[in-house]
């Protein structure tokens, strides 16, 4: 017999990566409640509010919206492998690992890929988009990631909506580091394919990628010639236990659905204005603050998103024993770079709950703890304030 | 502004269909704890411990074993998608409804299905399994689901694991209803994938897939042609996250890692010998006493498993309108019947922290009550014992 592990209690975490991030008590108290049946009538009255409220989140009135039981990665290949069959041609622009992550999942449905853009950080314009959709005027789709993650590019929205609108071809959207931090107007915009994570500006846990389909979405798989790859996450089957049936498909995520039920409560009482408003107030801050230490923003102004500062490293100012110090000593979280860019850029976030004052505080202060006295006005002897505790070996790999 | 939900609190359920089961109070404590990053060395830690009570649980020493980030289908789907390529032949047996839901997935995959059985309840012998295989000498899988959730049946596996080696093809089992329930041998049965959910046997709440490859399924998985049509799903890929590399591959779904690690400690706590036999004396009890009352078990004799009876319903009582009862009089959640059963059998389950005499007891009472005089021993009187609320109209559809 192997010995039995002891209990697991994490250790407590400023989360200010570019998520998971915080999440409140009241989340996680509505994780703890007890798990019921998901063909309860209570789970269905649940549901039911909980994608009323993700109708009001993704402003849309879209009626086939609903959380996928996986994160933002199983939102987007929801998104892409229900919509793109086989040798349809796709248009997907890449500013970052997460549009090369939606190029691979839509070559993996099989479809004909057309890039735009490919240079990190780099926004991809409107006139890019109108060319290529004459060029290939039988694209079914423009895939675009809103915030990429991994470089904390916005990439404006309005204008490809309204050329997709014109070109006929859906337009399928990542906002998983956007819906709740920056608005999203999906109905506005012209999205017809939009998905979300749990885990970053709605503030539930990892673990459910909301999306919402347009009709014309709708229509687009219901006429598919054969049926996605995937059974799992297979929209229009899905939607017999989301919509009216109430039919089984899989065992629905139920202490999931809980917690993201009370973060969106807590994300429509403060009110998605306001709560862009903090994001962008908080994250102005944050940037400032970095700027003021010698680090340098990654995507060009205009472009960049508040609640996500994605920022060269000063020179000589190393990355991973620096995060490492970071985490150990002051219990804050913030990422490294993905791909080309690691070792080379840090992402630090201030989303949803972490989307406060006090967290930017505590990592300044951490940081002019790092820098010492060598980059940018730091104040605080690096051997004074840290805790007393053995420095273990981090293992921070991205 | 529409108004927002109340908070969301669930009834009180005694859960005992065939999943989701009972979950204890230190399991849903687990999931309250604080949430922490991906990329968190405590982290690893805990995965590290999480992976090797898996492999406990699966009786294996496969390297290749962790949770998958969805429910026992997204397993189901990662066993069969990342093992079979287009054109490749699979035998699947199938004898209800989650044999046909991996036909369904091996067929969607692209791979030319061998279809052994098909009728429901009904166990595919050993001979049947070889003739097929001597039939089709390029079989790469046979794919079998140990315990049929639709039907209770146990479909013995120890001769067909040695068929496959024999053969050269590789046995993809799924144990969604037995891991942790009965005895689920993964190395000495000769399984390749074997697969479960967190739901049943295991009483964690619903949203992981615990999942475990032989090094064959290794090689083939190494050696495919192309890549599998799913990222989210894709094993190899995710291995480089649960294994050694600690590579990005997307947020794992931290509070479910802790009630699983949570719920697998309590399973080995207990000892899988000792919680096998609860299930088969408890379960036991659960079909005698529906016996008593005039239900038919489903599966033939030798062939059910104890701890979910499947039974017919007694001539001229009601499905829908007696569950609903059940669930609202009493707070019982039983399943009925899948696919072309509906509506004539009940599904009833004492798994994981159900597996407790007081379920049963409690389930006697009701029954006695909804039987009232009219089959089968009721004593009590169908009009005394009702709490005094509402009779709300229920959905249970299936």
């Amino acid at each position: 017999m192997r010995p039995i592990p002891k209990p697991f209690h994490p250790p407590r975490r400023l989360l200010m990566g570019p998520g998971p991030s915080a999440v409140s008590d009241r989340v996680l108290q509505a994780m703890a409640e007890p798990v019921i049946g998901h063909l309860d009538p209570a789970t269905f009255e649940m549901m039911n509010e909980l994608q009323a409220m993700l109708r009001q989140v993704f402003q849309t009135s879209n009626d086939l919206t609903y959380p996928v039981s996986g994160t933002g990665t199983a939102a987007m290949e929801t998104a892409l492998t229900n919509v793109l069959e086989p040798d349809d041609v796709a248009i997907v622009l890449v500013s970052g690992f997460f549009g090369e992550r939606m190029r691979e999942i839509a070559s993996r449905c099989g479809a004909r890929i057309v890039v735009l853009g490919g240079e990190w950080g780099v926004p991809v314009q409107p006139d890019e988009v109108a060319t290529a959709l004459e060029k290939f005027p039988e694209a079914k789709a423009v895939c675009a990631v809103h915030v990429e993650t991994s470089t904390g590019l916005r990439q404006p929205l309005e204008e490809l909506g309204r050329l997709c609108a014109e070109h006929g071809a859906l337009f399928l959207v990542d906002a998983v580091a956007s819906l709740g931090g920056i608005e999203v107007d999906s109905d506005g915009w012209g999205i017809d394919v939009c998905y979300s994570g749990s885990q970053k500006c709605l503030s539930a846990p990892p673990g459910l990628g909301p999306i919402t389909f347009s009709d014309r979405a709708f229509a687009a798989m219901d006429g598919r010639k054969q049926p996605p790859p995937t059974l799992y996450l297979d929209a229009m089957a899905i939607r017999r236990y989301v919509g009216g049936d109430r039919l089984y498909h899989h065992t629905a995520p139920i202490s999931m659905l809980y917690a993201l039920h009370e973060a969106l409560r807590i994300v429509l009482e403060e009110g998605l204005a306001a709560r862009w408003r903090r994001h962008e107030e908080v994250g102005g801050e944050l940037l400032a603050m970095l700027e003021d230490r010698g680090f340098r923003p990654f995507p060009p102004e205009g472009y960049r998103v508040p609640h996500l500062a994605c920022v060269w490293l000063p020179e000589g100012f190393e990355d991973r024993p620096n995060r490492a110090r970071l985490l150990e000593e002051f219990g804050i979280e913030i990422a490294g770079g993905l791909g080309h860019v690691a070792g080379k850029v840090w992402r630090g976030g201030v989303m949803g709950e972490a989307g406060n004052r006090d967290y930017v505080k505590a990592l300044t202060e951490a940081l002019d703890t790092l820098l010492g006295g060598g980059l940018g006005g730091a104040s605080v002897d690096p051997e004074g304030p840290l805790p007393n505790r053995a420095h273990r070996p981090a293992v921070c790999s991205v």
